[in-house]
């Protein structure tokens, strides 16, 4: 369908100022109030019907939420950098997920598009041989950096909106294009899930710019090898006490943390697949003096299949609970983010490779690459799987200038308007 | 008074043969079936009412007691070599404990005397240079011996029996002659005082040849320093498993235990006096290639005082149960034996120094010598105390020929005569 | 080749027996002096050219060997069971490795056949329904029972030896038959490859009766996923004092092996493949109230492929010698067992089943099986692959009364002559 | 002598003035140049010969000292608020120590006062309760407050100096009047003495105002019970790994710490005294799904005696470096602070008793008061002992308005006259 190729290399203009303007302005995660802000009004311009803030985010379900004073500060942030004041009120508490939906009213599938829109905790490289820097669209929020590409998916999913207009007549059913907050500590996902928003749906579609492919002119049609994860907090709350003259009064809680993360690492390894378990940060005490009464940690589990990780969560809670018994401290365990793991659909794989080849000008389609690490549009696709839906993840080629994450990151922006075209053909193929 | 102590020297050869007697037939905690058979026939004879077995021993409170099928080995062995068949049976379950009372009808005071009765699990040294083996009265049995005088005791109170017998008249009140099976490893003495043996007694005396008295002519009036201690045993259950195939459907016994042995020194230190804590026995797992379901261990407590003790306990009791639920294995604790520190009553320390300065040929008399161990007798002296009634500990000065439980152990017999001619002056004086 | 097949069942009665023979007498690793005497002279009689004893066992590579004392018992009861006096001699130290070799003087390829000797630590089934002791040939000896099937390896090499002389004319080369000790354990096969006993060797067949193959007329060509193992001792010494007394004093064995327990157990999960550490044994300590100045452990390590153990072995044997200075013990690490990972070579197991399916009678013939376990075969194997040559682990099909290991062990013996046949026919093949 | 006491109290107006002077100032340890210029002129104008900087603070026993940025920064401020710009250069570097000499020409004994001059890293109180607010003298620094009565001490101090001049006649010898930076953390006294400015003296004389003595009219002559202590920081520097990815390539720096904090709770407890250990405070990790690199800790060590708390630090060094081998990285240790315990010289409290009661009006004297905590006077007191003289600390009776180191800590002037007077006497008494 050469028609949609053309039509989306010809908005390559647009789409690269919009992507360098939310690039610009980058908004971590639950507090995507400006980004979500321009998603809405700009998919209502367009005819979409538009649900959005509680209607599509479980309060319940949210992980790793920013505090209500830091949520509010953001707010008023987005509203100062031209947001809608009335639509981040509604966003409130972090609630910035926005569900578009196009129904041809026609008979049909449900198809839907994953697209996240939260940028990384990483401060801008600002010197000349950075391009965002050079051409002027650096980030101009301290230590909010687009440097995983979500400002290039957002874009994409823009430019799906309006293709999807352009094309109406070859579409059927309804199309989906949903916007996630927090993908970055795979935070977000579970929340619009428990929403329901992804209930309704046939085939559901996520995908990346770059990552393992890296070069352009290629898709990747599935990826494997998602990591199950589930992301905690733990704080141990004892009694201090003078650690020279009444040490016994005390109740240890950094013994009760130090035990902790090595208890946890003693977790057994599993026979049937791959396992991890990381304490990445610990701080606990208050003086050199002091028999120590607070301490944290944050600590990820890992799984090769989700069963696994179940297992190293459920090992973890315990081992949690008695280090505190342990020194007789008391341990409150949060969620921090999480997702399950992916299971690989071959078929669609090959069939999705097979429409691409014929109607995409990529040189290069890949069926299959292992991810090797975790993303939370696994809640979505698990969810539709589940229901018995499908569900692809795929890579859009891109070169990039380093490696996602880091501060020089930054892509080839064609990837963009490729990306587009690709999912608005499968929108027409599956809404079928 | 001169009488007492001729008449006691006058029994010196008698006392001997009766000591070597008992050296040659050891019996270890809760087995004193031959020792104490001998004890009531002797104390019948002499017109003492006697209460054995259940009557004297609370079974609650018997403490690191051998298994039925080794007390009735021992029972057997017993009635082989003398002991008379009917007592025998009705000390059954190890109830080795022996109460003669003498009551001589006058009003006075309840005076008791306690003397421990068990062997040591040593294997006594067969060597010429070792006086028991050249004078042909070695322990007959293997992995038993008298290597702490316990044999000198029970001796001592056969011949205080006769002595307080010999001097009716100078006599008033009641005096209680206590014999206590499983001293060692402090498990006997709680049994005898649940039972309510000392609840009616004004004035307890206990005492210990040797030990840091080991001067022949010494007498010390009163020790102190006994730590208060508790003995624990700890049996840890969890699951085996392959170690290769499937280690993940083990709980691993051995790390608990292990944990918990590490747990356990970490008990923070006391501001109010020593501490101490002693994983002495770990032994866990069945094969190298199996993931361990089994452990147990030998732990034991102290403190400077009774309160300190307690604080181990009961650190170490929930840190037993949470190192076992962080690997999710069962944990059993039970006791093993234990004893209360003692308080030093100098002021009766002082009153016997000045009697026995008067009465006995001691040519030193030290009123305080400081224990540093622990002793079950402190069980006794804590309940006299507790009830208004005062106690004493002593020691009787002899040269020894090695340390205490040293297989080479042995002692001046001189020592016998001379601590039973000065416990009956203490009857004398006390029960009036 | 109708014909090796008949000539190996008409075998069967004898092989029986000797089986049964070999059952009767059960040798632990590097005890084989019986077994091994019987191989030599059954083989020298058939005219093979023998090498034993320090020949073909490298006394530097022999792992968990047994102690002197234990070894000349053991080389007694050989010589009473009925071992020749003089080989017995021979093998003194446990040098019970046996090679024979049989030269066609004909141009070839050398082709070599390794069976196990040894029987399990396990005490034999004496019920009636265990088969064994049914019909009469029970171990003998107390805890020492053929529970893995060796007993019938040994007789299958035993067969080999008869069908290869019968079958002169068919080969070219040289045929080695290698019979190792100690394979449980994975203790004997490094030193006789160390020895230099396949140096030469073009191709190695190894093998193993049931395991993941327990139904009849099957043959499993290759077996794969043999995890590389290594088994190691830690013995942790110390210095004790008196836990009351002068705790300060003792240098503490128990808590250095529990703390290397629980260390070893963080050892970081490997990204490239399974990795297993397991402590399955662990003894500390001497008496309750003693600082433990002694303690042992059994270590074993795994891993998915030879580097992934390697690693393994290192991090675990840097963390038993801190845990050791951890607590200023010594610690003497010593090597029990150990075995690499295999390559599954395809090639080779497809071309044993094309020659298999037309010359043997197997119902069914498979090219792979998962091992999921360790087999020291892998030296051997490793060695001759190394060096330029083939290698192949087989499973020979039969029922087993309850698997391997069990006290309950008892296997079909028909699988004998059938896989004496399939070995002569590779014979055939692999020396052309 | 009454004339002292008298000539004490006339001081009271000035002396009130410039310990508010210094409470609205007041420096926190190595940095208080501005209390130590203020020292120098004031003295210097009364003619002693004054020693400051270097020569009286070894640079390499410095502990605890802030960074070159720091100290540029508190002496620029020290100047701003008056500091004389020559001498505070002169004590770049932290070296802010003084002492001050008052040679009388005659023959007679070296007596030295030693006053501490820094302050606590706490924020005072601003509300109407505490009275440094209520009458404007509280701090003008940020979370700095002389919150132990360190601004009394050196206030004694100059009032010192003015008797001393006053009564010259009276006195002996050499007066010594030591200004010691860095008290709190136990950081500055071994700098003072290992420069040697008490290796002359014959009698020493520390004090407090308050802690065990909140009475006003009351002296204690001499305390006892410092604990020995030791402070030590640690750092670990491993490797940082994607804890996902592969994990097996990080070195941990979080576990080597944790297993750290637990190993040194596991420092056996000491027969001959109290011990303690204490880490106060862990910080490891960069992220949640990071290995971590980095982590640091602050440790404190006790003892009753010294040798005790030598024992901790030894045992503590070698589990420090251990637990760091246990995960492959490195540990940097550095001292951080430390004073040792002191001895108890009954015959000097008592004659100091004597003196006082005699000479001074105080309502009460004490002769011994338990210190139970750590200060590094103690470090002037063991040096000036160990070269066979003599040394007090003794405790200035006063109400305090709360706890030292606490944020509403306040003390009743009254005390710094009568402490001044109360150490001129002594400077009589013993220089002669």
């Amino acid at each position: 369908m050469e028609t949609i190729w053309k039509q989306a290399e010809a908005l390559k203009p647009e789409l690269i100022a919009r992507r360098r303007d939310l690039h610009t302005h980058p908004e971590t995660g639950w507090t995507e109030f400006r980004t979500a802000s321009l998603i809405i009004n700009e998919l209502k311009a367009l005819g979409y019907e538009m649900h959005f803030g509680a209607e599509v985010v479980a309060e319940k379900s949210m992980m790793g939420r920013p505090s209500v004073k830091e949520l509010e500060a953001y707010m008023k942030r987005a509203i100062t950098e031209g947001a809608d004041p009335v639509l981040v009120e509604k966003m409130a508490g972090g609630k910035t997920g926005v569900v578009g939906i196009l129904d041809t009213g026609r008979p049909g599938k449900t198809v839907a598009f994953r697209f996240d829109m939260d940028c990384n905790d990483v401060e801008e490289e600002k010197g000349e041989g950075h391009r965002p820097a050079a051409e002027g669209f650096c980030s101009t929020h301290a230590k909010a950096m687009h440097a995983c590409g979500h400002d290039g998916h957002v874009t994409i999913g823009l430019a799906v909106a309006k293709l999807l207009k352009e094309n109406m007549d070859a579409l059927n059913g309804r199309i989906k294009l949903i916007f996630q907050p927090a993908e970055e500590g795979v935070r977000g996902a579970l929340a619009m899930v428990d929403a329901g928003v992804v209930d309704d749906v046939d085939f559901l579609f996520g995908g990346h710019i770059g990552f393992k492919c890296t070069q352009a002119d290629t898709l990747v049609t599935m990826t494997d090898g998602f990591l199950a994860t589930t992301k905690m907090d733990a704080e141990f709350h004892g009694v201090s006490a003078h650690a020279g003259a009444a040490p016994e009064e005390g109740k240890n809680a950094l013994l009760a943390a130090a035990q902790a993360a090595i208890s946890l690492s003693t977790i057994s390894r599993h026979s049937q697949g791959s396992s991890r378990i990381n304490v990445g940060v610990l701080n606990a005490g208050t003086g050199r003096n002091v028999v120590p009464d607070i301490a944290s940690m944050k600590i990820e589990t890992r799984g090769g299949n989700t069963e696994i990780n179940e297992f190293m969560v459920k090992e973890a809670r315990r081992m949690l609970q008695a280090a505190a018994d342990l020194y007789d401290v008391k341990v409150d365990i949060s969620l921090a983010g999480g997702a399950p793991a992916s299971i690989y659909d071959k078929e669609l794989a090959e069939e999705i490779a097979a429409l691409v080849k014929e109607k995409c000008g990529y040189a290069h389609v890949l069926t299959y690459v292992d991810m090797g690490g975790s993303e939370d549009c696994t809640y979505f696709m698990d969810r539709v799987q589940k229901r018995g839906g499908k569900a692809a993840y795929m890579m859009y080629g891109t070169p990039i200038a380093a490696g996602h994450h880091n501060s020089h990151f930054d892509f080839d922006e064609e990837v963009i308007w490729k990306a587009a075209a690709t999912l608005t053909e499968l929108a027409v193929k599956y809404s079928a």
